[in-house]
């Protein structure tokens, strides 16, 4: 199991680091077109996605994410015990890429963020996000296991544009970025909203899902 | 049948969403340089097309696109009844994957297109666009079946740019996009013209690729 | 042969009408930032190319490219007559290419371009994309067969952008986008220096490929 | 072991080259956008990688990256001698890399850069680049072999962007980007500094990955 939590934090780290530190680089040198700085941002996270979980993937499944470890939950594929482990190390692993990031671009190691992402257009949008991304990896995880990582990649690549809160469809991804005055922060205070809109996705995702894939026999 | 029919308005729900959205977004951010926005635009469609294909195809199919059911339906795979159901669930979940995308950006939740899309170079680009969709379908399927989502999101990737038009190539989305008077637009009155250079597109496809690829010994 | 040479013109057709369509399109929308046009040009063109040679490869080979037929021809895979009457298809199929890309954007069906391409640079650049082009294919075929219209796609995304004359490597598009003023065109008095450029690189890729991949049985 | 050797030379030549030219051409086109420029770059590197190690992996393993051969020279599949050869031809293909883009853009063979990389966020960057780096080909190695390819285009996609030194990882080259005052330079003096770093996160990530890969009954 320590070496599954390892995994979960090195892998939540990485992918933190790529979102707020590409998000950094991006605005440094995009000149004020926000639409230029999303792409590098899109670019670097949906590759990265691919990468962390195509390799971390054989040792902890690679959720880098509490509301997907919450699916895995649901489908009893993890114990109370284990689900929570793997939160506090996707949570840890998430600050600590930030802090991370920061240290890179020789920034103060944790500033809370000043972006407004509030609204009922950005919970739904989270609502919208997290659907999507758990939509995805249980089907792609029942009809072509092999392909998840690129699946989760793009499936994130689409939702940086498609969604009006840039999908954060993640909850220690979340409390991370709320640490960081940057392109990719959210402000705290915002916070709580995501993560409700999130777990939201994610059980009516699982539900919707469950149903849909229930049976092969389809008529 | 029911779920075949959930699964294909839910496809075409999130593809709609996704043009629609990601149209919106890129704008927003684009600082009008529209090139940027239809990069935005091309990146998250081109990836969402490849998932959805991917998670839905064993389900219904994953055709989200009345010219590709009708070319199903040329083929006797789909009964008459059939084929309009399944146009039927594509045509409404594009309607309210406008009314999503919307929700999300906090817009009216319809709003007719004012997007001029109209001419001769525009009823050419379509029956083009169409084409080569319909040949990249039939071709994927006959030579390499499982790279199917990837080839559909790569085509749509190249359309975006090629076309005159960027190749909307579907008669489902063509309605949805009437309703969004935003970067994806067109005017409701341009149309019927889409339609029917979208239909003999598909089924010029469907003839020529039904000769091409008649017979695999080829001298 | 006869719906292999329909196979060759089609690919080398809509290739070209890519190549040219997504140049006059990214133009017309990138206001100015050549860069940004390039981006645009280069995504189309790469998507393209993995479609076309998946969907037509299994017909025809997929060669698209007179140069690439020359390979083959010096392969002992194709006979003098079949390699004559391939690039014959290409040169057809590129020129309807050029002609359809304007007919789309409603301009003049042919007009001779003015774009200066020029100097050594130039054809040292077509040399060394044309060398790469037939590396990728020649080592891909060998190595890796399913793989090659995904590794001819990225290897023209990288040569879009790494060769200072962006990678024509292709006698047939050469010719074809001699006859467009737009983006992607070439001044008719400086196609001869391509075409020697891209006949070098390839015969020389041909014999260094030959001699690196020899033998299997490395040291 | 001549022929791997000209392999690693021939690969590392065509990586710099890409690299190298493809930052020419960018900021050529980018009017002073400089993250428009790093889109060109990181769409060409990504994709030459892909290709280059896919084509060249058969022959010699596809390093070209004194530190990758570091680190099979520390799993024991290099010997001293041959890990010595290996960088050498890496060093040399790396600044002929350099001198070929320069002779395609029609620029002095060399001159030393003045791009100013220094300071310890650059030093944690290339600590953090090359760990991700090694992780990314070891993991990938032990659990999807076929996909290292493009799992390294991939990784330095996403490292472009997220790292303050945009991902380096590599001490060849480092090198040869010393000889180019251009895009993608470095400081002949700034080298040393990045060199230490690479080797570090390259050792780090050796044992680590070790570690964390060392047993596959996870409990």
């Amino acid at each position: 199991m320590f070496r599954k939590l390892v995994a979960e934090a090195l892998g939540t780290l990485l992918l933190v680091c790529t979102v707020v530190g590409s998000g950094i680089m991006a605005v440094n040198l995009a000149g004020g077109n926000n639409a230029v700085a999303l792409l590098g941002n899109t670019l670097a996270t949906g590759a990265i996605l691919v990468v962390l979980i195509t390799v971390l993937g054989p040792l902890s499944g690679a959720h880098f994410n509490p509301v997907v470890s919450l699916v895995f939950r649901l489908k009893g594929q993890l114990s109370n015990g284990q689900f929570a482990a793997y939160v506090t190390a996707q949570m840890l692993g998430g600050v600590i890429g930030t802090v991370l990031a920061h240290a890179m671009f020789e920034l103060a190691l944790m500033t809370p963020s000043v972006n407004i992402r509030t609204g009922h257009g950005q919970f739904i949008a989270e609502i919208v996000a997290t659907f999507g991304l758990v939509m995805t990896i249980l089907g792609g995880l029942k009809y072509r296991a092999e392909a998840v990582p690129t699946l989760v990649g793009l499936y994130i690549t689409a939702g940086y544009w498609f969604t009006a809160s840039t999908s954060f469809a993640n909850p220690a991804v979340t409390l991370a970025r709320g640490l960081t005055d940057s392109f990719a922060g959210i402000r705290p205070i915002d916070m709580p909203l995501f993560w409700i809109a999130q777990i939201l996705g994610a059980v009516l995702a699982f539900y919707a899902m469950g149903a849909l894939m229930a049976d092969d026999e389809l008529s």
